[in-house]
């Protein structure tokens, strides 16, 4: 096999090599490192590689294995992380010249939990500022004339360049779904509260959430199963059943899946192109899907930026305050008129979240998934803009899982389509998209 | 015994009493209504009371009793219940003509506890104007041209006419410890989350909170191990251990009390006479008082302001959005600069409360309890305003066990001490206040 082909494949396959012997984790971090070598000059996916250390990762996890001692899930498999996440051994900068060479004192919970599932954590990627808006350097690896979306913008795009398996990002608006579809990567928002937070910078309390980044349903499932647990430094983290994912992706799904196909608020800004295609999509579906109205969802978009813009001038007002010329024009507006919202009209938003959910959730009863279009359109042609997360911050305010499945390509771009699910029901939500990509055939349009 | 004295027993005598056969709920109830009668046109503590259907409770409670069938904790005990809180039987008028004649479908939780232990719901109480600073009917027991205290102005009014031993009241800023103090009665705030709000109108989601008044400490803990209990309706409620606090109180005190005499950003809003009683008490305690300084209580007045403040304006405003004319200037007022609170604020204020407890809480592993005056004075000789919880709402902020003691009498008037606990320790808490009454000389001034 040549090292190319080593680097593409899944990380439920390149698992399988290693547990066979097959292949050694050193030969595999390797190839990913060489991967990564020829693409990154395009792309500019990552802030922070030390391949010396990546590989010595990898051949502590080949001797451990050799050894005949327990492995871990994700045992030799490697890792991006998002440059909000901290680490030990690596600078988390955050996007921001604020944070240039700041080096954290631990890793966060989260890579905490892919050390102890074994897994090599290869470097950090690239963020937006703060992971807001304002782009950085990374370029989408389909054609580096357009964004790849943000703010997990590096993380998406290493592994839609096939360099990596697995990534991590983090979502407060769209920041891992959207990439994810621009990049044409599969990508899991799960839950709010099912992996902890604790480490990452701090965006929006009520919002923010770590996603992750496969090559297949399966890799994103064996992924969550490791970063899966209850953190008691986590206010939304919950102390409840986490089922794993992996087993029952494995057992498929026990009954036939039906879809409500849903618009949503997002569809006036959807592009024609896209509409069209996911119309394509659902035809396929025949008598599993049905097209249905929320009227809970009429004023979503404003209650998510509401509780955005607040949390976000909150959270970020004093790093303007001690050093305004670290902050770019845009997060600078952006975090004024967030420190203009009224506590009322915050309030407000915050307590109209479960009324919402308890809607969707009966929805959920009757329905397997929502469907709907993961982004407006494919990532637009630009790099001045990550795109927009209109298609995502509901989701994200309504804290349910979202999962999106690379099927579609549109003029030459990826895009993808969101499946939604029942908060605390990623199971499922898996479930249904493997039998989703099993059953539906990938348009180009 | 005459009937005046039936009705000045505490809750805890009476309920022996009656264990014992010596008197029977019907009589004892009889006895608290003929009280009420007697001084109800100069107090008016009471919004709603039928002597019938309490009288029809107690006959039902002797009857569960001499039956030999199980009795609960409070068996034909009778409580006043703050107009605030749901009794399937009886309305809720909140204080305000917006709720005339309003009835309830259900009973509130804490009311169905009560039911539960065998109480006796033997009427509602008056409450100011929505549970806010707008004063209403109610009188001072001790004084009639004074202020009773507010807004759980008829509980405490009622308890401490002698009437009744038991009533209900609740806290957003001070309204139950102030009231006690003013109407010379023992009270308990307990910790958010000990006893359930649902069914109580609610003001502030952070900050309210059901407290309870009685004729001695063993009464306070009486009523509160009946009412104490987790309830999932209620996002502040909590699933812990939760210590039976007459147990605990009959144990006594583990050690010696070392109690902090904390003046608090407070003490510049007391009266001189109410700074030299509270003196003449920390006296008494010799080496077993400290008076210290918490810096970390800098600001906390207004931490308090600001939540209270939006959360009310968020509550309360379409109240008033939709009846303008059934809202008191005052509270208009005040809904109008709640409404203008910024979100940034807000959030800030609920995120500094964890940092500012953790320092009580490290204070309260040295000192059994933290002293201070439960009110500014004694009840202000106005019938215009219910007086300032200016020494309430910082712990009302916090969450913290409060409990006023009626030891002090300063111009005739009656004046209470307040000891705080830590969070989820009302039975150190009550078994600190007991060993203080009887330790401590009550003092006139």
């Amino acid at each position: 096999m040549m090292t190319s082909d080593l680097a593409a494949l899944t990380a439920t396959d390149a698992c399988a090599r290693m547990a066979n012997g097959e292949m050694t984790a050193e030969a595999y971090v390797a190839a990913c490192i060489d991967r990564i070598k020829a693409r990154e000059e395009e792309i500019q996916a990552w802030v922070y590689l030390d391949a010396e250390n990546a590989l010595d990762q990898a051949r502590a996890a080949d001797r451990q294995r050799t050894s005949g001692r327990g492995v871990g899930l994700l045992h030799g498999l490697p890792v991006g992380i998002k440059d909000i996440i901290d680490t030990a051994d690596m600078p988390t900068q955050n996007g921001s010249p604020l944070f240039k060479g700041y080096q954290p004192m631990r890793d966060a919970g989260c890579v905490s939990a892919l050390r102890a599932a074994g897994a090599i954590i290869i470097g950090k990627t690239v963020t937006t500022e703060l992971a807001t808006s304002t782009p950085n350097k990374t370029r989408n690896p389909h054609n580096p004339e357009h964004t790849p979306g943000g703010s997990s913008s590096g993380s998406a795009a290493a592994v839609g360049a096939g360099t990596i398996p697995l990534a991590l990002g983090t979502q407060t608006g769209g920041s891992v779904i959207r990439p994810g579809s621009f990049c044409g990567v599969h990508a899991l928002k799960p839950t709010l509260g099912l992996i902890s937070r604790t480490g990452v910078t701090l965006q929006s309390h009520t919002l923010d959430t770590v996603g992750v980044y496969g090559r297949s349903v399966a890799d994103l499932a064996l992924i969550t199963d490791a970063l899966s647990g209850h953190d008691p430094c986590d206010p939304v983290s919950y102390v409840r059943a986490r089922p794993n994912l992996t087993s029952m992706l494995a057992r498929g799904m026990m009954t036939k899946p039906q879809f409500a196909f849903v618009k949503s608020p997002a569809w006036e800004f959807a592009e024609t192109s896209a509409k069209e295609s996911l119309a394509m999509i659902v035809d396929q579906l025949g008598d599993q899907v049905k097209e249905i109205e929320i009227p809970a969802l009429n004023g979503i978009i404003q209650h998510h930026a509401t509780v955005m813009g607040a949390e976000n001038a909150t959270h970020y007002g004093p790093l303007l305050a001690r050093d305004p010329g670290g902050i770019s024009p845009a997060l600078t507006a952006r975090i004024g008129i967030g420190g203009k919202i009224l506590a009322v009209d915050y309030i407000k938003s915050l307590n109209a979240r479960e009324s919402i959910y308890a809607d969707i959730e009966k929805i959920l009863e009757t329905y397997t998934a929502l469907l709907t279009l993961s982004s407006p359109g494919p990532a637009p042609k630009s790099l001045a803009s990550t795109g927009s997360h209109v298609f995502n911050g509901m989701w994200t305010y309504l804290g349910v899982p979202c999962v999106s499945l690379p099927l579609m390509q549109i003029g030459h771009m990826p895009c993808g389509v969101q499946l939604i699910g029942m908060r605390r029901d990623e199971a499922r939500l898996l479930a249904t998209a493997n039998w989703f990509e099993k059953n539906v055939r990938a348009i180009r349009n």
